[in-house]
């Protein structure tokens, strides 16, 4: 039976940056937290793994970008470099068997009407973005009834051309890997907001998918844990967490019981579930946490010889609708210095793998994409320790319902994890926040700081500077397909009055004064 | 560390009936299985309280009807009676600040229009019931169509009048204790025609509210419970299962440890969250118990001096709507003998007792409604160890894509609970069916019987006969408002286009042949 000095541990589970953030902080105000990691490796969601083919690859969460400054504070104080994805050369949009080079954030539309569709899409989300409070999305004007609706809904409300609507199913695909009619209108809208709008969310450039870190993203995790030395207790799961006592008293699957004035239970809220609480956590909370389900995805990496595409002029990132394809979202992961791996693989005759190659020698047209020299993949579902990636979806009608317990305590449980997250929730940045904002939550409890510093706003990192999204004139006044309906109606009217006006006029039938 | 005869022990949590059921099948074939109960106490989401005030109450399941054969048989085999539930009198229906007597299962509709789409919203339901198979809803000719939508996307198709969708909400309510913006169309449809259609779940007279057992519904329970013996071990969540070795290894909070050839878990399929499993669960099942969460249900009991309602020729059967009312449905609980309790109570202030008598007092249109003697209620929302009641329901889009993985065996693992049944899933019945068909699965995994044997049907019970609900030919026969639009607007067409062509006719337009 290990005693602690009775200060914050902090939970399994999650990405284990949010909980490692709030150690880590907790540490430095001079108090005495331990971090209780179901794994037997830090990192949650993020999961560099090293070999000879690869170096490094990243088969969790990788990516980061501007105005994600806190995941960037930590990396520079770790010395832990970042490194743009290629985006020099075309993007390829896959879409009806074609493929289309272009450049930007989102692939150009030639049809006159599609293209006046997809702005609208674009336009109308963030508008509606504008109208959900990043930290209150159930206060919105309208959250019940978006909360009542899905994506698939409101986009059937928006879109007026499939193409359209096909791309917006990828682009909830891709963002909260689920599918339009299984999440909320209002959480997906609120998601996308608080990453900054739809532009920044789905850039490369100047977006979340701008850089990566050199040598992976674990090493956030693994220099926090270096930090924090034997505080960190690897292959803990625990099941059980108990505060009817002076103490909360917390049990781990290794046999071990810890116990503590405080605890951050910093996974994902359905990872609540794997933990028997005494007494029983309150109905709301005991609610939310068996609504909210994570994301499907397998994260797959192929490597080839060279970087073939670069040669035909694409950039590596692919954007592919088809029906059935086996992957959505494709970026370069060539390593900064160049370097391609060079030692085949025994295990390439892999299904999904094939499929893969298929179909980007399909869509580069190339022979050389069915020709890979190794591959990674990881399927996130089977986590019995995340339940899934990248992160937590909100079905209907539930933020309005349970959204407000996500992080209220109860008892002396606080809670993080970037699901709690207000700024790129869902991302490494947000698993920061969480764990940062948790810990002073329970500084607070202590007395140690006022309620006033428990939110705190992060300077922006000047070596990863956000640049704004400047709409054009054109892209904030363009009508809807429906809008512009409505006016050529309009002018129909006008036109057919005046005609008869004048047919009236000529013969007789109207007084000329 | 206790080793029992190493066969089958059965797991915490669900509808206790579940795997009490499966225990007794599997002792009555020779074999020595161990029920392991989160609680102090056996009968999981039936829950009846004895005390002297009520003498007795079920504050968690409590009604059975024709077509449960099962439970029927049960009861029969522990000589627990049953009665029928009061419906002399009227019940009321209170809609728009007015109450309205009725008979029958669903209260009348007098305008025209709105009797069309109330009619025809039952019929739809029930013809799309017919095309969704029981055993396998996902393989319904329209499953995917119909999975992407939510019960309040379908209502708004076929709903044209606001007080027929406002109906429909609250059967929604009343069935699953979910909201219809909340639940998949597909799962909704199937749970209605697994009940046997619209008319059977939503009656008390021949559907699923006919009956309650005389003495409550944890008779059933504790009777198989007593059977067992010091088979059933109580307050023992499961935390741990390992079935890497020869035997499953189970381990419970209360630092037991259980070894046994072959295991069910009889619990909401969420519930499996609660345990820690080694292997991981498959990744589709890993996904589906993220993504079932429990309806959200407080049952209330009022009691008064004497059944005044029924002086006022009212059964007690009041179907409520109101925004923001308090309850949806309420039935007469008077005692079988007529008895009714005596002694005031002092919790009498609670809240939501006062706003519950409030509204009875205007539906009845009686002060005697707001001077109850007694009040019982149970919030089954801040159950760990149910998560909700009365059942699991699906979210669009999960039934299609992770259903068939329900009860699915993983390894030595067999899955029960009444969320796993065909016929009645979500109540008692479907409970004995799901842990008998589940102990079935672990005797033909044994070899003791072959693979068609573990279905079987159940004979009707005698006692409690079904009667076949008759549509009338109106019923079958009346056009939606859609339809008699449609016709109308044909109608219209060929009068018009008759008085047209007398009008040509007449101008002599038209050749007279």
């Amino acid at each position: 039976k290990i005693c602690p000095s009775p200060y914050s541990p902090i939970f399994p589970i999650a990405l284990s940056i949010s909980r490692l953030s709030a150690a880590k902080l907790l540490k430095a105000q001079g108090l005495s937290p331990v971090v209780l990691e179901a794994r037997d490796r830090v990192g949650g969601r993020t999961f560099t793994v090293r070999n000879k083919e690869t170096k490094w690859v990243d088969l969790g969460g990788a990516y980061i970008g501007p105005t994600q400054n806190r995941i960037l504070r930590l990396a520079r104080e770790y010395n832990i470099k970042t490194y743009k994805v290629n985006e020099q050369e075309n993007l390829v949009h896959y879409v009806n068997v074609s493929s289309y080079p272009f450049k930007g954030s989102f692939p150009p539309m030639w049809n006159p009407i599609v293209l006046l569709d997809f702005n609208n899409l674009w336009r109308t989300m963030d508008e509606m973005g504008k109208e959900i409070p990043r930290e209150a999305p159930w206060r919105a004007p309208h959250a019940e009834e978006w909360d009542k609706m899905t994506m698939q809904e409101l986009f059937e409300k928006i879109c007026w051309t499939s193409t359209v609507r096909r791309f917006a199913t990828l682009f909830v695909n891709v963002n909260v890997t689920s599918e339009p009619h299984e999440v909320s209108a209002l959480w997906f809208l609120w998601y996308v907001k608080q990453c900054g709008g739809t532009m920044r969310i789905f850039s490369t450039t100047n977006g979340g998918q701008e850089r990566k870190f050199v040598g992976g993203s674990s090493q956030i995790s693994e220099c926090m844990a270096n930090e924090l030395g034997d505080r960190v207790k690897l292959q803990s799961p625990v099941y059980r967490i108990n505060q009817t006592g002076d103490m909360v008293v917390v049990e781990t699957l290794d046999k071990q019981t810890y116990m503590a004035k405080y605890v951050i239970v910093a996974t994902p809220p359905g990872m609540n579930l794997k933990m028997h609480f005494n007494p029983e956590l309150p109905p709301l909370r005991n609610q939310l946490i068996a609504r909210v389900p994570m994301g499907s995805v397998i994260k797959c990496m192929v490597y080839y010889r060279d970087n073939f595409w670069r040669k035909k002029g694409y950039c590596g990132s692919m954007v592919i609708e088809e029906e059935g394809a086996p992957i959505g979202l494709t970026l370069d992961d060539t390593k900064p210095d160049g370097t391609v791996p060079f030692k085949p693989n025994s295990f390439l005759s892999a299904f999904r793998l094939r499929r893969i190659c298929e179909i980007y020698s399909r869509v580069l047209g190339s022979e050389e994409a069915l020709h890979p020299v190794h591959y990674e993949e990881k399927n996130w579902c089977e986590e019995e320790y995340s339940g899934g990636c990248y992160t937590a979806y909100f079905p209907p009608g539930i933020l309005t319902q349970y959204g407000r317990v996500l992080r209220e305590p109860v008892g002396r449980l606080y809670f993080a994890g970037t699901e709690t997250a207000t700024e790129w929730s869902g991302y490494m940045e947000g698993a920061v926040q969480a764990g940062e904002r948790a810990a002073r939550e329970i500084m607070c409890a202590m007395g140690k700081i006022p309620q006033s510093q428990i939110w705190q706003s992060e300077p922006p990192c000047l070596e990863v500077p956000a640049l704004p999204f400047v709409t054009t004139f054109w892209e904030r006044n363009l009508p809807s397909v429906g809008g512009l309906l409505k006016f050529m109606g309009f002018s129909t009217f006008l036109s057919v009055a005046t005609a008869a006006g004048l047919v009236a006029y000529k013969k007789g039938l109207l007084p000329r004064s």
